[in-house]
């Protein structure tokens, strides 16, 4: 059963350098099986999703590069259903655009966002959980969906929760944190008032754009305008026109964090086996390990000798490791990666490096 | 200036495990430019001895499976003076059969057994020994040279040297000593009167086959048929039939050690920056290192960040390593293997695990 005049918005963006040197800037992660199913990241999003709304309701943002890749893996989507970005801007502008665009087919949508590269292993959880902040939503509050925190994690924001509003599990946000460092992760977690915020929102399309307009007015005017050339058939031509002069900012700082401030936002606790998959470490904690803790990725008989607990990812050819432990391997084709799993945050510093080397071919 | 009636042998075998992935059964490590030069290991072998010998009297030999790789990497090398192994029978018969054959050539013939897959760093100073080991030679003894130690290394055999011989440099032989422990190599190496044995030797060919046919009477019969043969024309044929029955021995265990009882056995010393890139990680102490330690070989781009000493080999791909060391990275093409310095010498288990999961494809 779908949930009434829901539209949902895959933002597929990103770049992926964390996942480097599988994910380049021409092929990001989403696009990508990491889930340890055949689909990639992309098509299990949207797969997850169709349960609560039909396909020709479903919305995929994407930047102009890989518009090609993304209509290959998702060939049944409308065209009209999959959105080019002219040029990466951040979340705002994306989300704030696809609430208008929702809002031109439907002036009682509810929107919502749903990242292209996160894992669920619960998914009748995540279903339940979005019917809820579905319902939320209707009242005409900014809701996110918070994850109930496994562990201290310092790589995600928290949300700081407050009273209950009485619909479901929602509780209102009191405030959106930053990246803790570990102490404080600890204390959140030992509260138990916070959850990780995976930027999982769902709101009336017009309550949203009520607070764009408020806090952003110059972004508010332009996705007006973008949506409503879309309707008349000359959406690409404005959106190119327009999309540059929009302020670059995410859908959080831009948007989302002011409304909290005024108590315009709610959270509905999600308890979903929910991942972000942000980088090698984390997948390796992710995805289905072998006897020795190892998890491999891609390839054609790992051989593993006195070794354990490391993240391995081929392409499609073997890896053989003697006497190693916590280490990730990648075969990325034309380049082998090799760094401790404690290191697998710095990887973007590798594809600055190698852009600073002059090495485009291999980011 | 050529060395008188000096016919050098150069063994080319042995499978070369060690140095897995990049050499494998069929491309042992000889065929390839380990040295940081662009000769193979082979060519580099070959264009050392040419000074001290016609490339007519260098008789190469290899198994059957490598004469056409040998071929290519030595299109000037004559014919008949690259020989054919039916099958692996230790160094013993090969280099028995290579003394017989110099001898049907030239009954006062001295030959010399050099390996292909040694480096030499000061090649006039290899020059000199062999010379002066010639000499030596002329007198009928067997003789050895031996380099003068550089680390207590347990990973070669040590050669027990005694009295000066009054030939140049030239000391006997006591007694070949077997790999040792660490205390014992370092005893050795404090008391001054061991050599490590490279495996590097001259003889007058009949002083070599009096030892044979003392000692291994059967191996003695053998390769003198098999050399009468192949100066008649019928080579090949009685060289497939008489050389499985020979026994597989060693020719210092079969030949040398027994020789050197009898105070037979002679010993150059050497200097001369010899090293017989046993593993990954020698190489890694013997060729040139940038500037954190890692030795690169082959690889199109080394992006090396918080990382130092290890040893990396590509196989035209690029490498990346991110807060690492002392470990071996290698692309082999249809493999990446991984394994710390120290673990270096275990690759042969790697070799025989992977026979035993059936992936022959990969050794």
């Amino acid at each position: 059963m779908t949930i009434d005049r829901f539209y949902p918005v895959v933002p597929a963006g990103g770049s992926g350098t964390r996942l480097w040197p599988l994910s380049r800037r021409d092929r990001p992660k989403f696009l990508f099986a990491l889930g340890g199913a055949e689909a990639s990241l992309l098509q299990s999003t949207v797969r997850r999703l169709l349960p609560l709304a039909d396909l020709s309701r479903l919305l995929v943002v994407t930047g102009a590069a890989h518009v090609a890749a993304v209509r290959e893996q998702l060939p049944d989507l409308p065209a009209a259903n999959l959105l080019a970005e002219p040029s990466p801007r951040d979340s705002g502008p994306a989300i704030a655009l696809a609430a208008a665009l929702a809002r031109t087919r439907d002036p009682d949508a509810v929107t919502g966002s749903f990242a292209a590269d996160h894992l669920v292993a619960d998914v009748p959880g995540f279903h339940e959980a979005v019917r809820t902040a579905a319902d939320v939503a209707s009242t005409g509050l900014l809701v996110t969906v918070g994850l109930v925190p496994t562990r201290p994690d310092t790589g995600y924001g928290y949300i700081n929760t407050g009273a209950e509003l009485g619909i479901g599990t929602a509780v209102r946000v009191e405030r959106f944190e930053e990246k803790p460092d570990q102490a404080t992760a600890s204390s959140y977690l030992a509260s138990g008032g916070y959850l990780w915020n995976a930027g999982m929102f769902l709101w009336r399309a017009d309550a949203l754009l009520a607070e764009v307009r408020r806090q952003l007015p110059d972004l508010y005017d332009g996705v007006t305008a973008i949506a409503a050339a879309y309707a008349h058939g000359d959406g690409p031509r404005v959106h190119a026109q327009l999309w540059p002069a929009l302020p670059r900012v995410s859908i959080d700082v831009g948007i989302i964090e002011g409304a909290a401030a005024r108590g315009q936002v709610a959270c509905v606790p999600g308890d979903f086996g929910w991942t972000d998959i942000g980088d090698w470490d984390t997948l390796g904690n992710v995805l289905p390990a072998d006897g020795d803790g190892t998890v491999a990725l891609d390839v054609d008989g790992l051989l593993s000798l006195d070794s354990g607990h490391c993240v391995v990812a081929g392409s499609g050819r073997s890896v053989v490791l003697l006497g190693v432990h916590d280490l990730v391997v990648v075969d990325g084709g034309d380049v082998v990666f090799v760094c401790p799993r404690e290191r697998a945050q710095d990887v973007g510093a590798v594809v600055r490096a190698l852009r600073d080397a002059g090495r485009d071919d291999l980011i």
